[in-house]
């Protein structure tokens, strides 16, 4: 057990917009949530998963929705504990603790808000090690943990408590759900048992979160190169280096999809990358090669500052450099490339592990 | 209280087409699944109103989705019991009744058919005394109950429990799940106390249902002139005799919606009466004079048996008697015009009661 303060707080939403992979919204507005919730009710405690007892209640918290909304619609942090009060009143039983269903993006903030608002622990591990666009899209399904009893709350009061046959049907209808209520909402989502965290969850990663932003604050206070201390830290590769020269991006279905391009510099010269993103940015290439795919993870870094840029958040002649990170192990069996690989997103590309692409291609990704 | 037999289900069948205006479902998928569970289980014991205890539960069921739906995918008893347990389970209150929400249409068999499974009372009440297309048009929303707590549940075993702030809210939620979930789904729907029942219900309508239907097998059975027989049971009126011309439908948005036409037979020769619906008649006009609409009841009746032809069941070159029915007067309350009035289905129509237009109108319309 830890306690997490106004400072790891700042830390690990540096991190989860790294992790988030472009997508996933920008965790500022998550950040203020909890930073406000701290400052009201005191510091969060983190614990491990080897701490939670095999039959305690965990209730993972998130928020549902394409990312452009998420940033236009600003959510009070009450939300949050409606839809969890009400699924903890549904299930009749007490919760020991919550957690992030995603370490990336604004969903790494959620879970802390709420915990410092009811003095919960957050429990160090999620189910992505990243972040993903869809509700299935969780280690905790690959072990075949129910998402639901599942509950789907909006800001004008309106609920849904949700049963389903398996999770894609859970997908589907929160998804739909959330369009007819405007676009984002707040989820109380696979409450689980401390065994079954145990078993399904990703481990750490909040504190590798923490580690990913204070090694990029630390980075900028020592004047240190700052994009190859975030790639040792996360066993990531440099795919690519260039400037912004194209964004499309449309909102749909709930989702934001698109493609971003950089035009190369150095020693990328002449050479232009494509991201395709559905809210995560899932597939990297050039005109010639794939650098990488979903599951793995793919962000994008400014180049002076190692900071990362969502795909809201670039801008057309913003310098970046490209990297690639290796998912967790998780994602690399048959039902993890089957839920989140290439194929799934419509691309008819076989998932080939990031390092594996990289030794393949013969250049470029130096750790 | 009384006994509700099989001759009993086979009459409010036909009574419940006839107040289904055209739309709430042909009635005779309910009426198997009534008749199979009178079978199994016994007969239903129909309550009045006045008989349920002012605070006990009564919880009404009904089928959700467009008609066109609802006769392609043939429900079993077992999902109406789904929704409804686990609503009960839900309140955690013991339900002493259920009853229809709209007694037109299949609508008036759902809670028989699971009234004779679980071998409880239904009460002798509506909340149309018609059938309409939306979850808040029920003289219930008129006197303020809540549509929810409600549970929606599919074929498949998916469920939902809404708690809405307003019953448009319900209608548009719930409306968008069934569609994503195939088209029809089963509902438990505005729970309420028999003091709730006994104030917003319009009651007596299943033994209304009942004797129209009785009254054309009746008239068939002593070789009578039908259409008077049903007229002066339902205290309506003759709009209109003609042909089918033409048939437009539409299932767009989890509705039917489209128009017929009729081309006038004997007094109405060289007349053409077209019929507006959206799962119901709501609109009746020929091309000089509306002779009348919603909330006000349109029904087509066989001309020779004076059988109810739902929109679903209209052919081309059928002869059929349009006939007019006084609503309920709550539905002629400045709310009752505002929640189901000409112009809330976008028809800029002030309302008119059927007989004022008959007056002025100053023809058809014998009683």
């Amino acid at each position: 057990m830890r306690i997490l303060d106004i400072q790891a707080i700042e830390d690990i939403a540096i991190g989860a917009a790294v992790m988030g992979t472009g997508g996933g919204g920008d965790p500022y507005v998550g950040k203020l949530m909890a930073i406000q919730a701290i400052e009201e009710f005191g510091p969060i405690k983190l614990l491990d998963a080897d701490e939670i007892p095999e039959d305690a209640l965990v209730v993972p918290t998130a928020m549902m929705g394409a990312p452009t909304v998420l940033v236009e619609k600003v959510p009070n942090g009450e939300e949050v504990i409606g839809s969890f009060d009400a699924l903890k009143e549904y299930l009749g039983k007490k919760v020991f603790a919550t957690m992030p269903i995603e370490a990336g993006g604004v969903n790494s903030m959620i879970p802390l808000a709420l915990a410092a608002r009811l003095g919960l622990p957050v429990i160090d591990s999620d189910g992505m090690g990243r972040a993903f666009p869809e509700l299935q899209m969780v280690t905790f399904h690959l072990h075949n943990v129910s998402a639901t009893p599942m509950m789907l709350s909006d800001e004008k009061g309106n609920s849904l408590l949700l049963n389903t046959i398996n999770n894609v049907w859970t997908e589907r209808l929160a998804r739909n759900a959330t369009v007819e209520m405007g676009g984002s909402v707040m989820l109380a989502i696979y409450p689980m048992s401390g065994r079954q965290v145990k078993e399904s969850g990703i481990h750490g990663i909040i504190t590798l979160t923490e580690k990913i932003g204070r090694a990029i604050r630390e980075a900028k206070e020592h004047h240190q190169e700052p994009i190859s201390t975030v790639l040792s830290v996360v066993g990531g590769f440099e795919l690519f280096r260039g400037k912004v020269v194209s964004i499309s991006r449309k909102t749909d279905g709930g989702f934001v999809r698109g493609e971003s391009k950089f035009e190369g510099v150095e020693q990328y010269k002449g050479h232009t990358l494509t991201l395709n993103f559905q809210n995560e940015n899932l597939v990297a290439q050039t005109e010639t090669e794939i650098l990488a795919t979903a599951p793995d993870l793919i962000a994008v870094l400014d180049q002076e500052t190692a900071l990362p840029i969502t795909t809201e958040g670039l801008r057309y002649g913003a310098r970046g450099v490209v990297i690639g990170i290796p998912c967790n192990d998780q994602w690399r069996t048959a039902k993890g490339i089957a839920t989140a690989g290439p194929r799934y997103f419509g691309y008819d590309l076989d998932y080939i592990p990031v390092e594996e692409r990289i030794k393949r291609n013969g250049k470029g990704g130096r750790e």
